[in-house]
């Protein structure tokens, strides 16, 4: 039962122009399932993508890495579920490539203007012949309206389908941005979500593309966990058509750049938090604000930290106020100067700790009232400087280990 | 449930000549149960302790670190249950003061010459009236045979006390370590247990003693984990009262200290294994074997990689030998030049991974097999040199989520 987050409505999102979706029921792991997405993009669109940092990056994720740094823009985008196609050697490599190919085939293109993605369990063989079986009914069902069937497609244990569309006025065009995502475990920030999509009709350079690619990733994907385990597979893809009639944005610095840059970062956070509010279990939905560090980095080390401390993820479940394990997941976070006497945490506006220690005023029964609602704010100050960040997460309890002990049966 | 470990037999633990322990029902946070220790020390024994590397460290830990830091040797530790004086600012440290300043009156000693020690519950302030008003029946109870019953005062959410004696002869002279700890939850690697306290009988000068306490920590409580949560309060203490009658143990080189390193390790491996085996909602005991490292400390950071994974541990618990996750848990260890293609792995001596990907021979049943042992023992090559390092770990179940989520209920 996901947070707070319902199923997009297909009219609620918005066609980009130049991009093309189909999906199919490939049997890949599981009969009778959208398990195959196909996404074309018309030719001028430009293509960036962030990966998984994980030194186990799956067969997948090295040949779109080989695919992007090829000659030849990339023009589509296969993903499949069911089979990670991670832990898989030599033989997965060569699997991912002939994916490629055979989409290539179909589409017109060359091998290296394909992108594979593929996300479900690690260490086995990807079932090539059953992809190139689907594919054709992929490419029979290419069309623009086609994101909300494309955000089910890519489902592995996610209970909702993920997708949202913005828009934004640019130099007097309208400009859209529409995105989906897949998420549910081996969540962790630092990375790219399991997998995401997002597409724009703007005009914009590769580099500004790029340079765009990387903020969104590491104002969202990059600050969500639900356990802290980062997959073999990550990708976010973020493609720009150029079909909205804009001046292209080159400049990373232009007011045309921040404007795009918002808007995409909106969508990116709807995405990456659609995840944490679908993580596997979950009953409530997170925010952790982390205020007066030195760092932005050092900020974003403490929202992980308490994040992904098992014990304040199981009281957050509980609804128990056991507020303690917030300050012990603060000292454990890695900052080796930072004083205790100087930190504050405030529970959806209730004090609770002040110079290091619970507030005189702090009553356990406002502690209690907070934890148990379904979206739950907290505020950490550091005292050691003016910069911050916020990290969104999930609660701990009974059915994550559920999912994840019957996962494969 | 603990796996595998049953309550120590109180005519198994051998006394250590030098040390008396006495426990009382004190009713710090529960009534009618043993919540509180003290351990004397006869003059001229040598005391050494290992201290949390969080942050947010215990009043307790603190005013334990001034004490040793005096002139005076240690005489006496007093052991509460309950509250652990986290997260409770300078009237904490003011609290573990007078609890010191009570034994010291009660044993006739400076009030510098006694450890305070707590556990429990972070952020409540210590009920120092209660433990006073409990430490005559402590001073009452001290006797040299009271190993069984301090191992039982000092559990909290443990289900078995943890105790352990070994013994080795050293330049003609009978040696004796006895040990106890508890642990439970909040149990990280990299710093010491909950607590734990060793003793023996031996002669060891001051600098050895520290050393043995570092070395016996680094090969013990610093490779377990049993949630990644690193405690406010966790503290090994090692006394050496000099009664067997050995010739002073003085340097860390010399075969005698190797002898004395070998039992004391193993008494601290057997009370940290032992925390594991009680973690929990453990229902298995992990062994993970990590060679061919570079460093011990890379390999140690692997074992803990998987160790820390729920995914790793959820999988453990269900039986599902969905060993992928481990391959993505090593990737995930922050090793930046991983050649994942030299990567081996075997569990409980089946082969499952060979040059990074899934062995050819490997089937799954075989790993099935392996997963629905109580005990089982993996092993990871990393293909990058000669060093190697082990990690214990217990599964991750329902019911760690059910006494983290009741803890305090």
């Amino acid at each position: 039962m996901a947070v707070n987050l319902e199923a997009p409505r297909p009219e609620n999102l918005l066609s980009i122009s130049g991009v093309r979706l189909g999906v199919a029921r490939a049997g890949i792991r599981k009969p009778d399932r959208k398990d195959l997405l196909l996404v074309a993009f018309d030719e001028g669109s430009r293509v960036a993508a962030v990966f998984t940092r994980n030194r186990f990056a799956a067969a997948p994720v090295i040949v779109c890495r080989e695919n992007l740094a090829d000659r030849d823009p990339i023009r589509a985008i296969v993903v499949n579920t069911g089979v990670a196609n991670a832990g898989t050697g030599a033989a997965g490599i060569a699997n991912a490539r002939a994916t490629c190919v055979a989409v290539a085939s179909l589409l017109d293109l060359e091998n290296s203007q394909v992108l594979p993605l593929s996300t479900g369990v690690i260490m086995e063989h990807l079932p090539v012949d059953r992809i190139k079986a689907g594919l054709p009914d992929c490419v029979k069902d290419l069309a623009a309206s086609n994101w909300a069937s494309a955000a089910e497609a890519i489902m592995t244990t996610d209970t909702v389908p993920k997708a949202v569309s913005r828009q934004v006025v640019i130099d007097g065009c309208t400009i859209t941005v529409t995105g989906i995502s897949k998420g549910a475990g081996m969540i962790q920030p630092n990375m790219a979500t399991m997998l995401g999509i997002i597409a724009t009709d703007a005009a914009v350079g590769v580099d500004a593309l790029k340079y765009l690619a990387r903020q969104a990733t590491a104002e969202s994907f990059n600050v969500i966990t639900v356990d802290g385990d980062t997959s073999t597979n990550d990708t976010l893809v973020l493609a720009a058509t150029g079909r909205a009639g804009n001046p292209e944005i080159v400049g990373e610095g232009t007011a045309e750049f921040g404007k795009l840059a918002v808007t995409v970062c909106e969508v990116a956070q709807l995405l990456a938090q659609a995840i944490v509010r679908d993580g596997e279990g979950a009953t409530k939905f997170i925010t952790i604000n982390v205020e007066e560090g030195a760092t932005r980095e050092e900020c974003v080390r403490v929202g992980k930290a308490i994040a992904h401390s098992p014990l304040v993820k199981t009281a957050f479940f509980a609804s128990d106020p056991n507020l303690g394990r917030i300050l012990a997941a603060i000292g454990n976070s890695g900052i080796a100067d930072l004083e205790p006497s100087l930190v504050g945490l405030e529970l959806g506006g209730v004090t609770v700790v002040e110079d290091g220690a619970r507030a005189a005023g702090y009553a356990e029964e406002e502690g209690k009232r907070v934890m148990k609602q379904s979206e739950i704010s907290m505020t950490v100050r550091l005292g050691r400087g003016i910069e911050a960040a916020t990290v969104w997460t999930c609660d701990l309890s009974y059915d994550y280990v559920k999912i994840n002990a019957d996962y494969r049966s």
